[in-house]
């Protein structure tokens, strides 16, 4: 019982995700998502899309890493893919999260869920390499979808999101072809600065 | 590539997930949840919770079916659990919204995820027993947490909460007792009103 305590402790700090706000906007454009929601879309299409890995993957294991890969961010905030000096003190932050986030839960648990945290991070294997892929397509989709509202509250040209993205060719070649035509659509029709 | 464009249509339709607006707050108090952020919530718990169950369950098939379970709401709105009312005509709206959503997705996938949802609605397996624990024991944590708030807006009783949540025992005879000290320990704050 007291092992189960921990868990459920753990699962009640973690709601905090809930409240850290990304860029993108959910498509209706009310409000932006947050990274809770965000986890639950990319964990169900990794489910989707691991079939187009160019490597032979673990679907669930990929689930597994996008439902934690964002925990960090209760304590170290959301940073933006296109905010180059904040992407330098993130490592630090992140792992100062993780070490009190995951510290709440029982040993073995705290291990196995910062296991998947560290592969996404590492982004070694096949399946982190698919975690990131779906990360990345995911807001791609949300801003196009929304005539590419946060590329151009942030003024990000169309050469930041080639080079933010291009991870997406690590996991999947088809995946990355669909993502530069989307990127190519997006400029042709006006969401997204062609320079 | 005709194939991807569906599962990405799918996607992007599943995003209104997150304008699903439940009775449970966050942990907060500033909102209530959506049904996309509560999804993500369940499925890591069950990550955690799946080696309290009875029978010996598939951990990876339980997120599968809490990552898709919700969906039908999309059309067919979120049922409280204490709606008596609501809860009868609830079947029907929800099978037409399954047939709709899972619909947008090339053939196979569309069986592969309704397939977790027919599960999740059946109840049979000790996946589906297990996922609905996890989905029953989050709002009393969430309740319990917020000092009975939604209990108390909508004047539930601890009858109603014991007899909305038993099903609990159906999957795990160790969070069935915690649930109910849980329970019981609401009735004695005050959370909750005991006849």
């Amino acid at each position: 019982m007291e092992r189960l305590a921990e868990q459920l402790a753990f699962m009640m700090e973690i709601d905090r995700l809930k409240g850290i706000v990304r860029r993108s906007w959910v498509l209706g454009g009310q409000r932006r998502e947050n990274s809770a929601e965000h986890s639950w879309h990319v964990a169900l299409m990794a489910l989707l899309l691991c079939e187009h890995a160019d490597l032979p993957i673990d679907p669930g294991r990929v689930v597994s890493i996008l439902l934690v890969h964002d925990l960090v961010e209760i304590d170290a905030g959301d940073t933006f893919i296109y905010d180059v000096s904040a992407r330098r003190t993130k490592a630090t932050k992140e792992r100062c999260a993780a070490e009190r986030i995951f510290g709440i839960l029982p040993a073995d648990d705290a291990a196995r869920l910062r296991e998947f945290w560290e592969e996404y991070e590492a982004r070694a294997t096949a399946e982190a390499k698919m975690a990131h892929a779906v990360d990345r397509l995911m807001p791609l989709l949300h801003n196009f979808h929304t005539q590419g509202r946060a590329w151009q509250e942030h003024g990000i040209i169309r050469s930041q999101v080639i080079e933010a993205n291009r991870h997406i060719g690590d996991a999947s070649a088809r995946l990355w072809t669909y993502a530069k035509s989307l990127i190519d659509r997006a400029v042709e029709l006006g969401y997204l600065a062609a320079l």
